[in-house]
């Protein structure tokens, strides 16, 4: 597969060295583009026809080798041109879609808050005010990514007017817009997340996406992506385990390979276990997607799963290689590394399993 | 669905009473017969065609409500019209099949040994030695499903001649041949499981298995079944699953339904990841079959994935119960005691899990 | 030790045989009064100086044989010999005590009621309504143990006058007073149980326990036997693992004892690390006690941390025993059967995590 | 405590940085001279009478701002002076151990070589070949912390005449020494591990430490530190809990702190768990030394139980954080990050739990 090959050839390579020195390798976005895998869901953008299924397994393959790239093409391609894809006008969609599938534009998604992470619907607090066909906008958002470079980021804040949540396009180097990059980060440390000031930006009313309303709107955006995530979680969690594999049949102690033990076979095909029955629920609810039958509770259901099983299948894989486990050169400290984030990105682990026991129960568990 | 009517209005309703005596609902064998469940997949007794993914989920509807019931068929059913089927002359399979799919006789699968359990195959100390077309079969067999009723057990014994194992058709009432009823279990109790002594049994070469030439001709009978266990286990995950959904919305403490607690919808969106994963691991397994691609690997994993989540779903379930949860009447306790029995025969948890981990290493770490 | 020499010659051979018929071996009563079991705290019945480290001790000896005999033990000698001593008059004390500590008394202690388990403080709904010196109790109490033979119960109640719970001391045989045993109990099933109606059961103002005030009263005798109940829950997990490893070391699989695969003996490894932590930590509570110092949260952090671990401990040695193990003649089943009531009773897991919850947040998050 | 006061003031506000830079902060290395940390256990070096629980509760108190300053402490200390004060003449103690009590002078200890981690005993290749008076040492180490600035490494190395392993003090810059910093490392990164190479190192007989005669003398340094190894993994997971408490109290989501959330107090209370009954296991297992009773299977079941429930706490600790947890800055991913080495070094999981089942069964599981 094109994909794989590129994958192998131009990302693994480097993907320890740039994760280490917390940089991007924005000279591989291009080649993205190239591939189709920015913009596969839109009229606008897609190159050829293609299936939830289909981007599903396009997330797995990136996350197996990168999963910051994963995360890159997770905000690039599903929530900023997501949100554009779903709250833009036929005129936004047309200026902004093609330049960002080729990757000469590139978006960020600005919706988690310094003081709102879980409760980003209700606790959000940045403030938009329109006067004339002008908004004003005030207030701060956090680990936003890709923001440090974007040439775009979508910015959610609260209409003073009605107090719903509208979706604007902002554009890097507005006056009073400035993007911090979060330093000293663990996990994905080659996505650019930044911290964003927002001191009185003006935007006009041409720049607000008009299909959003309120947060349903948004969270059908959310929805879309969020299942992507799922199948991001299952491919950190096979890169893992190959890298895994690999050592226990290369590394021999007391006179044989240590994949010749009881204990290390045990983790190996726990771990297996997990990926498979992942692999297995990603598949049916991208199914459901492409049956248009996925609601947030799927979605949610299978984010916790794969996180869950995920986070302990790298724990499994890390110990099983000792000491070299914690050096990034084995090939298994940074999948553990990013794992957390992936953990508790779109929808904590909690948040998920909550949305999930609301629909079981008919009860919200988390107000 | 008719087999999901009979299993409420007939199965349900003295499931509880029927385990707590430790005895079996007999009177249900000739509906079971009626359904289809004895046989789909021979052409001597099959009523309409169907796939492995059909009868796995008939599988984990019968566990749902009764994994006792669900055991006394996949031992009719898979185990035993199994062997006759793979190891069976024409003959043998016309003269016992028809009625093994009516219930008028019932069958056992007499394997396991005292001295042996997941050393099935080495460990085998059963004998059967030849004189003119007469065996005579000496050993111990143990945990025989349906043998303290059977009307035939197919013994495995390894011949002295040529030291490999083979099988007998040994009819209940043989002179030498005892079963005795295996008392104070505490899962499945419905399941009557037999120690079996074997004392100089006499047994025609005409009820000799002509097919089965060594033990990888049980395996392939294994193979068949191993993969309907995993279903099993996931069925009986679901039964607890839901009485505990009906348990936590009812049950009131502090004021309201304790389903509305983040603890116990933290648990119950736990579950009902491990359900959904476990299903959508077994549909691809089943798939694989139908496929005629499914290795022992497959369902090994299967098994160890759905009987380690299972076990897990239990605890979660019954814990969520509190004190009601230890007592039959609150439709948890039996799950989680029968999960016991599923989590180890036809393989061990160890077992599935070094039977994968061999395949992915190569190496097995088991001898 | 003499109590460990009783333990083994007079009530380890027979444990398993009361456990299957769900009786209790009420001739075993009297030596435990003589062995100074019942009483150890109390002046009236003390037979020699004694600590809370050596009544934990000796509770661990008695779970380690048998947890349904040492439930027995906590219910007549903490809960209702506990009750009467912290609220009783000196005249109660002295009718009481002693004949309960020869055992010629048996008592109960009548508090979860059918709609309230973890909710006991505000859930109480049983009633008591003075008129004159004669109090009218309407109500109903469930998991009483010890009520279906106890001499005495001592029931809470809510006084209609003034909203407070109060204790009676309520002989059976009362007019009204019906304690029926609850039957299908899949755990401690030794231990006698019961349901107990109170039908407008009248007793007199003397036999009310007047250092009983509130509900805070209440919770001081609880104090007084949770930590017993965490040493309970190791000594359980001691004697599965103690059967455990003597299984490993006797059972041959592949030519050798089971005792000397890798997967066998981490279990073994990760119970003895378990065991040896809940006995420290019940050491450091029971010395707190000793030092008067013993909180809620010491006592209720020990509960939760040892059950926690002993479900862990339990289900790792069962599954050590493979199908053998779901038979009570190998000396675990009964052990894992017996460890959901211990981890659910004297407050669930959740309770007890809630209970250091709020005494490290300030905060209580069960209501 | 004047200890904690050093740590709180002067480690505490700079050990991100170093972390995060990879650099160790030996600015603070004669001040722990100072407050007696290193050689306590020496008469040449102690300040005051002290107890193993006393070193213990110190290693705990380091661990719990900055692990990887206990770990320069405990190779210095414990392991590097451990060696010259077990194995060391009187004039080599005389020589070392004072200049290495004030932080004068560095050493590091040289076991686990490139191709031997577990199997260090056997698998030891690196050689020591003695012509007069004079030893050549050949051979790689790997691992070896604070080696890159060290004055001095103990090499263990294997004579070629009786091929049993011996140890030699080795000075930094001695001809044919080289030591290179590993570098990527994702946990303790302030711990200056170097891959040792040794070619044709010369060595005086007088530098040989003349009572190592076999692997077995070594064992006995590896003993007297592994139980403060187990100490530092409690210690480690303190310092992450109390950081979560902290943020669980600040942080608001919904309207209130999250630490008013069930499941967040549930893992607080887990995590309390885990420490509490760490620390009372390491109290006994210092006392055990304190009495001169300590065995390797003692230190091996409480480093094997400490560093599992360690890692367990820190990934509650960090998911309690959400997406803060993945930045160095709330102060719970570095505990998280460090755990994973404190997991694996001084024997990994796996070898202290077989180490444990040997002594449990007798039987040796790791060849």
């Amino acid at each position: 597969m094109e994909i794989r090959e590129f994958l192998e050839r131009d990302l693994r390579p480097i993907a320890d060295d740039y994760w280490d020195r917390a940089e991007f390798p924005v000279h591989l976005i291009p080649e993205v583009g190239r591939l189709g895998l920015l913009g596969p869901v839109w009229p606008e953008t897609k190159r050829f026809e293609n299936s939830a299924l289909y981007r599903g397994w396009v997330a797995l393959e990136l996350a197996r080798v990168d999963p910051g790239f994963a995360t890159f093409v997770g905000v690039q391609n599903g929530l900023t041109m997501g949100a554009i894809g779903v709250g833009g006008s036929p005129e936004q969609r047309a200026h902004w879609l093609p330049p960002m599938a080729t990757g000469e534009v590139i978006g960020g998604f600005g919706l988690t808050e310094p003081l709102s992470g879980s409760d980003t619907a209700r606790g959000l607090r940045t403030t938009a005010h329109r006067t004339g066909d002008t908004w004003v906008i005030n207030g701060a958002k956090r680990w936003i990514g890709n923001a440090t470079f974007a040439d775009v980021v979508v910015i959610w804040a609260r209409d003073t007017a009605d107090d719903q949540v509208k979706g604007f396009l902002v554009r890097g180097g507005t006056p009073g817009f400035t993007a911090t990059k979060i330093e000293r980060k663990q996990a994905l440390r080659s996505v650019q997340n930044a911290d964003i000031l927002l001191d009185g930006v003006e935007v006009s009313e041409a720049d607000r996406l008009p299909n959003i309303r309120s947060f349903k709107d948004v969270a059908i955006v959310l929805r879309l992506t969020r299942a992507e995530v799922a199948w991001q979680a299952v491919g950190l969690a096979v890169g893992a385990y190959e890298a895994t594999v690999r050592y226990a049949l290369a590394r021999e102690q007391f006179g044989k390979p240590i994949a010749s033990f009881q204990l290390v076979q045990d983790r190996l095909a726990r771990c297996l276990g997990n990926i498979t029955a992942g692999i297995a629920m990603c598949v049916r609810v991208s199914q459901l997607l492409d049956e248009d039958r996925q609601g947030d509770e799927h979605s949610a259901l299978a984010k916790a799963f794969t996180t869950r099983t995920m986070r302990e299948t790298v724990a499994l894989c890390r110990e099983t290689l000792g000491g070299n486990g914690i050096q990034l050169d084995h090939g298994v400290a940074r999948y553990m590394a990013d794992a957390e984030a992936v953990f508790s990105f779109e929808g904590t682990y909690d948040m998920n399993n909550l949305i999930v026991g609301r629909a079981v129960t008919g009860i919200a568990a988390f107000v």
